[in-house]
């Protein structure tokens, strides 16, 4: 009864260009949200290199405010080696936001999920459908483990996620897990962004390698 | 009697361009409150395109705030879409204010709300008279459920309201209240902000599907 | 004897360009405030519109501070409307200040005051004098109830003012007021700032109407 509270917290049936489901974690258990960004400046008109900005909103703590500036560092650089001409991130003000407005929300484990939708916005390309992503990620693009693995994979089955990207240091807490949590989850770990963006934006399930929890 | 104290509580008789009536709840009953925006630079001439700001007032809690640059955001990208040649919200420094100034607010809920009066502004159309309306919204223009359905519903007549909308995941909250709130109010429900416009700036009840709640 | 002590409550015996008298109001009773405005940048030629800011003291509160960002916005639409070559309000940086600056003061009740004064400085015109005003004010310009009708009266006589301007929702608590307050006050209701500027800067009293209190 206490989870059918939670079925419709998804908010999105589909996710768009630009919007990716991560999973939050607090002692009252797990709870899926998403990443929203958009275009703030919708006309500018070329503007200049290196004048772009991130407006963040949805009652976020210093820490994810700082884990958004980083993963707009990493993804700025992902981006610039993957598509050289591609300068949206670097010209463009972009509008974070995470709903809901009145919930506070905190802690760095929104980076990865952060960067997937900064590069979903700049390239246009949506998500791959289902799938939900933790992970704090560092300067250098590398995913570093985070809380609440069991609460989250919780949180992520409730919402209809059927493929889940976990830092590659929370192997052994997914492994832990019991069946009835894990069956019918396809995960994958991720030691740097690369991994993440692999999942993220594939088309297919064909990369995927299924939980074996 | 009591109720009688609030019978006056209706600013407008009539909404000019760029004011929008909102519903607000506390633990002391529901109230209903206006949105009014204005240019505030009236003579800037051609200011460049994403030079545009939003200037708050009225004693607004930071959630609030945060909802009002999310509602710039998603008026941006409607009227983009819509009229993509008008540059108004990306221009102009536009001033929201929230009438009484003494009076704390806080929340999300005024989200379609505010668009709907940046909006007007910025189309110089009147919304529809007698219309209130309540719910979040995302920075994708998801309309989100929002609290306090029973006390802005008796707030919303006590103001002479006759077209009420609200958001569509709080159907069932507003299909539980009892025929003397409901009786005579016009309801719409909306799932993203194109459901609010339509409603907002129809000129005629034509597009109206009555409560039978 | 312990009104003896507000008899000096009177800064100027006649108010200057860009000086108005306000009414305040605490639990200690009515006095009298004067709001006084400058021009800032005194020798700045021809800014751009769209520059001009509003600078203020006088130990306020943020809900005044409001007040006065509100007053801006509403003086400049209205300046705009009346004498549409004159960009004063909308090029200078304008100085607003409330001696004296020791005694903290808060509230949105001097909104038609400060738009008075605002406008009384970008005309060069002063105000009649002997009329002190209180009033909230929304950005569309309506005038807003406020409290201490009483207390404003009285200390309105102290001060020898002969003309008040009250908002139009508080016309019943001035006619419920002894005869020993309002007999020889003039007093005028304002609903929108359209009648607050008639009585303000009319230079006799044939436009009066004389309270019948």
């Amino acid at each position: 009864l206490g989870k059918q509270i939670f079925s419709s917290d998804r908010m999105y049936a589909n996710t768009p260009v630009g919007v990716v489901m991560g999973l939050a974690w607090t002692a009252m258990g797990g709870s899926s949200l998403y990443i929203e960004t958009s275009k703030r400046n919708i006309r500018s008109e070329k503007p200049e290199p290196g004048t772009g900005a991130l407006h963040l909103t949805g009652n976020l703590g210093d820490v994810m405010k700082e884990s958004a500036q980083i993963a707009l560092t990493v993804a700025r650089n992902f981006l610039h080696h993957r598509e050289p001409n591609n300068t949206f991130l670097e010209q463009e003000h972009i509008h974070l936001h995470v709903p809901e407005g009145a919930t506070p929300k905190d802690g760095p484990s929104a980076g990865i999920t952060i960067i997937t939708a900064l590069i979903s916005l700049a390239t246009g390309k949506p998500v791959r459908q289902d799938v939900a992503m933790t992970g704090e990620v560092s300067l250098k693009s590398k995913v570093l483990p985070v809380g609440g693995i069991k609460e989250k994979a919780i949180a992520a089955r409730r919402s209809g996620v059927t493929c889940l990207i976990l830092p590659v240091d929370n192997k052994k807490d997914f492994e832990e897990l019991p069946n009835f949590i894990t069956d019918g989850l396809e995960v994958h770990f991720a030691g740097t962004y690369d991994d993440v963006y692999k999942i993220a934006f594939s088309d297919t399930a064909t990369t995927a390698s299924s939980s074996t929890g």
